[in-house]
């Protein structure tokens, strides 16, 4: 659906860290008796994502443990949107599990350990059965055919690769302890090999005692990136270790102890419990996390020197005790089971994702799923966040979702005699860019920060007058697949296409020029975003709705499309079409009028601040309606008109060219009034008030200021019978726009200097807010960047990320400064550039007649940057060359 | 908790329809096999609020039905937050059930029918028993001792009550039909009369057959407003009938017919399948909801005419259709199973809820609870709320919270072999006035308008520095309990109470005066709203928690204390102190300052608007720190600070006096600064710029003009210890504040003229928005308002709503209209009043100079109030008189 250029990433892209997606949680099966065990189960080899899932308990003497498979709601042969339940096994104490095509039949077949015991105190001394669960390729099948591996008392970890061979499937299998309450005898590591016709054999696999390990709590198998032997991670009472065979030997690198042994003299559990290897970027082993000791409450990591060359092995290591969860209990255990490392964030670094079981007395920190997202590795540095908040023993991560994004289920710890969960639960967590949220009528999405996201983010949610509106995030230069014949109507950054018809490129922003319009068709397969990101309401054709023109407003009627996994209570409202005269605003107006309101959808941003992005709203008018001359005096916003219908091909905007007290409203003189038509799949420009630079004109009670307007519908259809405007309402934070002093000044990376003041810089090349300005240093890099949607730039400091500004208030003298916090509209970070025929340019401050960088000899330093008032034509303007920067 | 002022109601409660609350899902029982009934049931004969549930399946043939009782987390004697079962009995085909005390223990006794048959077309001969399980008192109990009161093949809805007589126990039972496939036979309506000896009696109840009726599918007891004999209001093929005994005769009166007969001409199921009586205010019997025909698709009311006395009998009732959920299957049946009455929005006028079972195929529309809201009652019109989305057989209306709003429960209808729901649970939707969402690290509370609700809201949320912080919402006209020595920091309306201290009436609005500070200390045990309701932060003493002072910040940790039945993952979150050199938005500034702070809280309006009341964060700061002179140019809001501790007690809020461009904020001279210490429970008043009669003064930006601010806390404290300041940052939307023309006239209705234009008033009284404004009209009644915190009045026009407003724009000659729109912040409505000697008035437009309501001679009408310029002191002044008005 969309890919990132191949010509590098932007310095949004490379500067902003990831933002963690929104995960919206799904119930797969409540009110279990017991949970162990969860793992992705791709029922193909070929399944990438849309992977089913299996889970289980350890179960209890006289309640063997059901083996269950849920077929995935996404999986076109399951007939209902539940995670639907197909037995595999009945199992007495069942444990590990892990899956390969062992038939070779193109199903993966399931691999599991049964026969454990209860606890372990209670090892089953002829237990520890390895067995393979025969997968037909039939996804009804129930009560898979069972195929015994070999078996090794106390049996509770094992993992699938090609250890000391490529051309047979073999298993890792370790048992935890050897016998009930030994917590000192080493176990064996055994390596289990696929005989020749498995399928068809009674006998046990080939199996071999490689090493022994004592207490192994995980066991996790580690591809090599060079398409070698696989290697295996072990968690257990030696730290972490990876083993591998090489040239005739099984070797071992320790990469910790993990918790020292005498942290807790009388505590059985010191090392490791569980353990994960975190890709950084190209490198498959950028961090190890692992949480100490078994069912502990620490989390640790290792990490090694940012010069230190890609892998694990020999490689020093230096662990970081990340969190403490609190003390253990008298039995010298906590909360976590398990780690895993995932980009969940598609930044490239994986994240450390905690599974905690839960606690006596229960506590939120110590149940559910904790991210630790790398901040800086080297420092061992990470951000806590909290992903769910329901009993995890074991985390199954995959994109079940098949959205691009990785979702994570979990199953609820709970053993009857060690710990029970309250609420045993199979849980699935989706992972979405944008939320979903019913208010009363209106529903209100939450969308991430473009600059912020790796994900491309959609949501199809309204199927009105033949066409799909879809909002969609795109990130920083991204090329995003499109119906050709699609609008796109931008409501942040900038959107660009080729136009296979004229051959132009088109650019979109927030609005065009004011009492203008713009065509919104993309003639073209695709778009793209530049270096801002993108977000915009997509309109793909609706082909088999009833198609335009409309002659009564049941042809109009629209379908809420939100898709699973929303919640119910979105996916469940209607959006009527209200006749503006039963409104509740309408207050006695608008009677008799073919005139139609459909509420509403606010679009904000998933973050803390809250902040508006927009309100989408959509009205209707009959032939000859006019939907009301007004100002907006009640409300603040910017509103742009994106038409979807133009029913007589001639309705669109009127606004007053005269002053407000010159016009009535209730009787228009349309003779003092301008007019944009607004064709189907067209926006009209801003329509309120601008001052200087486009800034926004404001009323005293901080609406911003609009002449008179209202959307009038034609005065007859082309037939002669009624037929219907259909128009989309985009209302936005009051915004600047494009100005009256356009300049065609390419953005670009420079140096910026004077021939008497030399390169201007930022102090020390200091990131801190408010570091001043100098001239007279040496060259330091500055990006010039246009804001989108006006005539304006902006300032970059390449190294720092600071904008060039002016201190405030922005009068005459006013030294400048490195900002990251820039004013509201940019008010003293924008600036209007003049080229002139030298090549060299002038820059003067946004909203000001002619305050202009320039510079003033003071006693030390020399010459100090300010802005100093300039008027344009009158005075020279100061002047300053920019020097192209190379690598 | 609270109470209503018995000295009525404000315009605004009776003006303003009420909001219907917010409910809050909490899975009670999940994974069903099957459902049908659902029971609030109080296991206490006195339990008012609170109540457990219990709910059942109908079972199938080889596995009878679990008769479950379903604990009340908030019962004490609950030990876990869940809703823990205990098994009754088992039975076969159980359908309906009552409750009462039948051994006079106290406890509430089952009374339940079974042995009903599989289906209508499978009733067992000798089934229809109607037992009673008794409750002994233990709630732990399980398996309650089973009696047996009688039987009749078909049973299917029972009713306690006292039907002939009052000293006995009596349960009216209605069998469905009287055997297998037989539409036609009416079946007995059955009187049991309890015997002397219930408890240790083996025989059955006298039973007594008094009339016979046809496909009864619902049965209601109506008790009797007067205290006597309890009636009967039964659902089936005739329609709705109440029955009653009278005067030794058992009497009928049929409200309506429901479904005609010839509606669906092959169906059996003509008339109606469910019903309810709903108050209207005083009256029990306001009017009666139904549901048409027998598990149909129909909604129906029956409403009388305004003027019809009380109660049901012999009135005339006209059905209105209020909707029809779609055409029914081919057994001539659709989704609802019931209707119940229940006044969920504390108006007085009950609402009617339609339990839908959902349908094949799946519909969002036809699954769940339906509340439809009385509009107008006499013209049948109603609106329609969708109040949950999961399968719903009945619908248990109780306060199971016990904060004073109605809950309900439902239970998922599933039937083998009628209808199968895919998710059969037990669902509770808690009635909350405020909800509550985790942003990232944010929390955003959306909480009723004061003026629609007619609950008083409360959630505690955030233990910090010894006090708890509260988010209320009053109604109108409310008196609230406070513990003395709470503080109150008012969000919306007026928070008023008489200091015990000093005797003095105190009120808070939004802000104080501006530059100035007041007490937030309520010195008494109650406060009250007046006519707007009210919205604020209380701040109750935290007894156990640690007092102040703080010499460090281990001792300012905050708690989360937002309750159930909030999200978990609300419920889940931290809320740490974070120096503010690590936030992110520092960038690099406040190095090693003892700075911290907590964020935060998002508070709007639940509903379609979305609408910001405020953001509210915290701040602490170590004796001698500086939180930085600032002028939020980055972002517009109008900020108050709340101190809840002032550590040196000299800390407070200082402000440049001087010209922004006079002021350096990273070397502030003190001298330039005015300074408002801010002590503990104290608030400051606004210290940004306004302008005419309290406007803010905006920068080009759009944001709020402020001079250079900051917090200063003291520079040393008594004991030379580290003592920190704590204080809560309010962040509002622009808003008008207290301008320099202060007024002492107070509130109250009026007719307005002048003995020059005689009385204005609204053209025709028509609440019509841009109604004008005429003179020399017969008195009409205007309320004049204070504008909460600022020093202007709007005028209401009494019998419309419609306020006073100037059209727009404000100038020379405007002409005046009655609007419900009006501007932001007022600004063509509001009035600043001058008392004249005299007792006349003159009314000047809100920040306008000079213009004043005045009138001008035209052609016809002679005289039209307009607003004309008058320079107050150069102009005489139009006055006007205030006649006051009696009813």
């Amino acid at each position: 659906m969309f890919q990132r250029h191949s010509m590098g990433c932007s310095a949004h892209t490379t500067n902003s860290p990831a933002s963690v997606p929104s995960f919206i949680r799904e119930q797969v099966e409540v009110g279990r008796k017991d949970g162990y065990w969860i793992e992705a189960f791709p029922f193909r080899t070929s399944d990438k994502t849309g992977q089913n899932l299996i889970g289980y308990g350890l179960g209890s003497y006289g309640s063997p443990s059901n083996i269950e498979m849920f077929i995935n709601p996404r999986n076109p042969k399951n007939k209902t949107p539940t995670w639907n339940r197909r037995p595999l096994a009945s199992l007495e104490f069942p444990v590990a599990m892990a899956y390969a095509d062992i038939t070779g039949n193109g199903f993966n077949d399931v691999i599991i350990t049964d026969r454990y015991g209860s606890s372990m105190n209670d090892i089953w001394p002829d237990g520890g059965r390895v067995s393979w669960l025969e997968n037909t390729g039939d996804i009804n099948a129930s009560n898979w055919k069972r195929h015994t591996i070999g078996s090794s008392p106390g049996m509770h970890r094992i993992g699938v690769g090609h250890f000391t061979r490529k051309d047979r499937i073999q298993i890792c299998a370790v048992p935890i302890v050897v016998k009930s309450s030994d917590f000192t005898t080493p176990a064996p590591v055994i390596i289990y090999t696929q005989p020749d016709h498995p399928k068809n054999s009674f006998d046990l696999w080939p199996a071999e005692c490689v090493m022994t390990r004592t207490l192994v709590h995980e066991l996790v198998v580690i591809p090599d990136p060079q398409g070698g032997l696989d290697r295996v991670l072990l968690a257990g009472r030696d730290g972490v270790d990876l083993i591998w065979f090489e040239r005739g030997n099984w070797e071992v690198f320790n990469v910790g102890r993990g918790l020292p042994k005498d942290a807790l003299p009388k505590s059985p559990y010191w090392g490791a419990g569980s353990a994960a290897v975190g890709r950084v970027d190209d490198d498959y082993a950028g961090y190890i996390g692992s949480s100490e000791g078994l069912h502990g409450n620490t989390v640790s990591v290792y990490t090694k020197s940012r010069k230190s060359k890609h892998g694990i092995i020999d490689l020093e290591w230096k662990r970081h005790v990340l969190h403490d969860f609190g003390p253990l209990n008298d039995s010298f255990t906590g909360s976590i089971h398990q780690v895993v490392c995932a980009d969940i964030d598609g930044d490239g670094t994986d994240e450390l994702l905690v599974a905690m079981m839960g606690s006596e007395p229960p506590s939120f920190d110590k149940t559910g799923v904790w991210c630790f997202k790398p901040i800086d590795l080297e420092k061992g540095k990470f951000s806590m966040i909290k992903l769910s908040n329901e009993s995890a023993g074991r985390i199954a991560v995959a994109d079940y979702s098949s959205n691009g994004h990785l979702d994570f289920s979990t199953i609820s710890y709970s053993v009857p005699g060690y710990f029970e969960s309250p609420n045993c639960a199979i849980n699935g967590y989706s992972a979405v860019g944008i939320t979903a949220e019913k208010l009363q009528n209106e529903v209100c999405f939450r969308v991430p920060r473009p600059a912020t996201t790796r994900f491309v983010s959609e949501v199809e949610f309204l199927d009105v007058a033949a066409r799909k509106l879809t909002l969609v995030v795109l990130p920083p230069n991204i090329t995003y697949k499109v119906p050709t014949g699609s609008g796109v109507k931008v409501m942040f950054g900038i959107v660009s296409w080729d136009d296979n018809t004229t051959g132009r490129n088109e650019k979109r922003v927030l609005a065009t020029k004011p009492f203008s319009r713009v065509e919104m068709t993309v003639h073209n397969d695709h778009v793209q975003s530049e270096d801002e990101g993108a977000i915009f309401v997509l309109f793909k054709k609706s082909p088999n709705a009833i198609q335009p023109p409309y002659e009564n407003m049941k042809q109009v009627v629209a379908r809420n499309i939100i898709p699973e996994p929303y919640p119910v209570e979105v996916r469940a409202m209607s959006f009527p079409w209200v006749k503006v005269e039963d409104a509740p605003w309408a207050n006695g107006r608008f009677k008799d009028l073919e005139f139609y309101n459909l509420v509403g959808f606010h679009v904000r941003y998933a973050d803390d601040s809250d902040d508006v992005i927009t309100h989408i709203q959509l009205w209707t008018a009959g032939v000859g309606v006019s939907a009301g001359f007004h100002n907006h005096v009640e409300k603040s916003f910017c509103e742009i008109h994106a038409c979807i219908v133009n029913g007589t091909g001639h309705g669109g905007m009127r606004w007053a060219k005269v002053a407000d007290d010159k016009f009535n409203p209730d009787k228009p003189n349309l003779d003092d009034t301008g007019l944009v038509v607004v064709p189907a799949l067209h926006e009209h420009g801003p329509l309120w008030h601008t001052g200087l630079d486009g800034l926004p004109l404001l009323r005293k009670n901080d609406t911003v200021d609009y002449p008179w307007h209202a959307w009038l519908a034609g005065d007859k259809s082309p037939n002669g019978m009624q037929s219907y405007d259909v128009w989309v309402a985009f209302e936005f934070p009051s915004f600047d726009t494009f100005g009256d002093h356009p300049t065609g000044l390419l953005s670009g990376s420079f140096s910026i200097k004077s021939n008497a003041a030399g390169f201007i810089g930022l102090k020390d090349e200091s990131a801190t807010d408010g570091t001043p300005v100098l001239a007279g240093l040496a060259p330091q890099e500055w990006k010039i960047i246009r804001v989108d949607g006006t005539n304006l730039y902006q300032i970059k400091h390449v190294k720092t990320g600071s904008l060039l500004a002016s201190r405030w208030p922005p009068v005459e003298g006013e030294s400048l400064m490195g900002t990251h916090s820039p004013a509201n509209m940019s008010l003293t970070s924008s600036w209007s550039i003049d080229k002139h025929p030298s090549g060299e340019i002038s820059l003067r401050l946004v909203a000001t007649k002619g305050l202009t960088l320039s510079y003033k000899k003071y006693g030390h330093p020399a010459i100090t940057p300010v802005i100093l008032e300039n008027h344009i034509g009158t005075v020279e303007t100061p002047k300053w060359q920019l020097v192209p920067v190379y690598d």
